[in-house]
């Protein structure tokens, strides 16, 4: 499967299930400020708001943070491409910290570069006005439910 | 600098601090339960207490909480080897998730490769009861205080 | 430096030399076939053909190959934007194996994602027939000739 | 499969064959002069006699070569924990290149992490006179003979 015809495969429904639960559902997502926005065949946009509370003393952004961002977008734009019920796991993951990065709003962009049976190849790019701040790129292993 | 002589530049007073000030910090590594154990010349333990509210629905630890211990561990690693006022900032960073996560307890071991006046080469293992079930590998590039 | 200002600073001239010289050297470029081809303002587009002297027994190309032909690009795209007698050292590199390759034409891809007076973050992507084969991203280090 | 296991699954015959055939074969690892000397289980010893011809205008090893070496080793690891008949394919792989290397000998050595049937983490380190000059964790999938 490749970028051009992930779109035969795009299910709206489950990133609308994504978008409507998975923002309500606490933990380390909601902790990051993270919200995902939109979808689309392949890509995912979602947008983090970042506290005071996420500062290391340097006074930017904890690097775990940004990893956690990314691990998070990179992990989700999957799923629409997904039959229903299985899940992905993120395999390895890797990160480019291009600049520092404050408190307050930061737009977190996904992309699918390759996807099989099995596993996706995936990019995310977080951006502070249109400025990119961190890249990564990595690799999604797709695991199917378990049957009963 | 290699490891062999890392022993000359290790500060203890800096780790001793890390570890004091470190883990009374309100942040990211508080939220993830990270406390800095044993700093030597070059190698740092930590140990990160996962409770369930960093699970995502799969019942598995998040990767973005491995992901910010990584961060912060091989973050924190080369205090002690840089002269004091220096701070580290990651500049990337490559995680491989070797096995799924529960809730419970992970040892957190870094340590360094390479280091220069510039930047350290440094890496990463998170265990479960012995059990590797990440393994990290970066870059921290060494910032010196600004002169007034 | 973001990408919107790199055609400020690109050189053609340094461009031209790194197409007619370095097509010409011997070495690891030419032993894997590469060719640039063309250079813009952070981006470069390169070629190899590879032979059969390149596979390894399971019939598809040595990763070590896809690995070099990446360095390589990812090294070159930024020396039209660096001033002269400058040169870049590869600091990391991480690369995605998408799709295994057989011997015939690869099509290399190297993009700028952002650039400071010290190090620059790229891209890579190698296709065969437009087909996404190799995607990779990493750091090059920039390194001002010696004052003599 | 960790570590503690590899030995139960190690086929020296594997390692022997791989040896005296791998070092053999025409193609990149023998352009890179590349010789396997010694495997364990998860483990392995190469060493590559790198001429002039691999070097760049800058008088350093072409970062290509490197990373050549290091899909090479990462790939071989694994060969003789494998069932007779499989191979592995370098899924992804991430380098650091921690310092300029010279003409002459490098000392390669790669170990496995961690390894399921599907596939393994590993790792690998290039060293000069016993100085790490890259450093290198990458993921090996383990592919199956096709039935008849």
């Amino acid at each position: 499967m490749t970028p051009d015809t992930f779109s035969e495969r795009y299910n709206p429904a489950i990133a609308q299930t994504m978008i409507e639960l998975g923002n309500a559902m606490p933990g380390l997502a909601q902790y990051l400020g993270i919200e995902l926005v939109e979808f689309g065949p392949g890509t995912l946009l979602a947008r983090a708001q970042l506290g005071e509370n996420l500062l290391t003393p340097s006074g930017n952004v904890h690097g775990g943070v940004l990893a956690g961002i990314m691990d998070h977008i990179t992990g989700a734009v999957i799923y629409p491409l997904m039959p229903d019920g299985h899940w992905g796991a993120t395999t390895e993951l890797k990160l480019n910290y291009i600049a520092p990065v404050q408190a307050g709003t930061v737009d977190a962009h996904a992309s699918v570069l390759a996807m099989t049976k099995r596993s996706a190849v995936v990019r995310g790019e977080l951006q502070v006005q249109d400025r990119l701040v961190c890249a990564g790129q990595g690799t999604i292993t797709i695991v199917a439910p378990r049957t009963p």
